[in-house]
């Protein structure tokens, strides 16, 4: 069994966004050697998220007003967690809704996707430094 | 190391549905002879999901109900994707509330799961042909 | 390859509750012996999750006031599933937006994590004996 690591960093420059890092886990796995197997991509942040859907500006926009539905960012005083300080508390929801990881088949080595599926990094909470594992194992 | 792939075609009659596809797992399981290991179940499409409940029917519209509420399909006019021409948006926010993707361990041949453990493929958009694809790895 | 597995149990005397379990993965991972792979930490019930986010309580009470808001447990009539004589339809549904599995990397014996990640239990139907798989492969 062969393993592979690396870690893609990302400062998205407003509070929200979404990049498709589908370009980079591909160089991983050409990088790695590996020809059949899994990838783990997944935010270490707890304020982001990986996940897999369309590359399609107007989606993601929609998500966007969507999570704000669902997990407004102000007032910043409904979550307790902005009691010790921080204003992130919607950020920690927001990713739960999106996930924290993708793990998605390496065959013949390449990623093993249907048509229209690409790898997004979730950023809410943005602004700073946040990184990216991508862990590959196969053969 | 041992790797097996396929893929699984459905058609859901409807614009939304759920299947088990249980049964269909554990006969690729069965098939790829792998003892130990990971499967890894996805909708290849970003309008489906692959989720693990229960197989009951007042769930499964509890579900269809909840999802409608939490993104409803109409009017499909609110969403900005949909100006792309499809009317599917509500479906990119469905299948992220049900994920894209289940890993289910394989122990002693077997999918390893609790009592009520059952993989579903989540249709948000049908009435076409979609893929679902299981890749096994193991020994 | 190598592959490890065991069962943790957890009996949360309320209804809903949140358990830092990260302390039981790690103790599997170095029983394991296991140095580079994956590990698959999944909830064996239906109406429980597994999710990694940040060990503080006010977020914890933001997460059951959010999850109570989305898919609320009273009144128990609204959901068809507790026609069958349950009343935990919405247990069903909190779990669907936490999540039912977490895939970490192992990397050089240990959980490859960021620097506030941290592996929970979540609990939605609780007092009861309930368990939570860990798998792990590599070598």
């Amino acid at each position: 069994m062969k393993s592979f690591r690396k870690e893609l960093w990302f400062n998205v420059p407003s509070r929200r966004g979404f990049i498709d890092i589908t370009p980079a886990v591909e160089r991983c796995l050409a990088e790695s050697g590996i020809v059949e197997g899994l990838v783990l991509v997944n935010a270490m942040h707890i304020t982001a998220s990986v996940f897999i859907n369309d590359d399609e500006a107007g989606l993601h926009q929609d998500y966007d007003d969507w999570l704000e539905r669902l997990a407004p960012h102000e007032p910043v005083s409904q979550y307790r967690h902005n009691r010790t300080g921080e204003d992130n508390g919607d950020a920690h929801l927001k990713r739960q809704v999106m996930g924290r990881e993708v793990v998605v088949a390496v065959t013949d080595r390449r990623l093993d996707f249907g048509p229209w599926e690409r790898i997004f990094y979730g950023e809410f909470d943005g602004r700073r430094k946040k990184r990216v594992l991508v862990k590959i194992i196969g053969q």
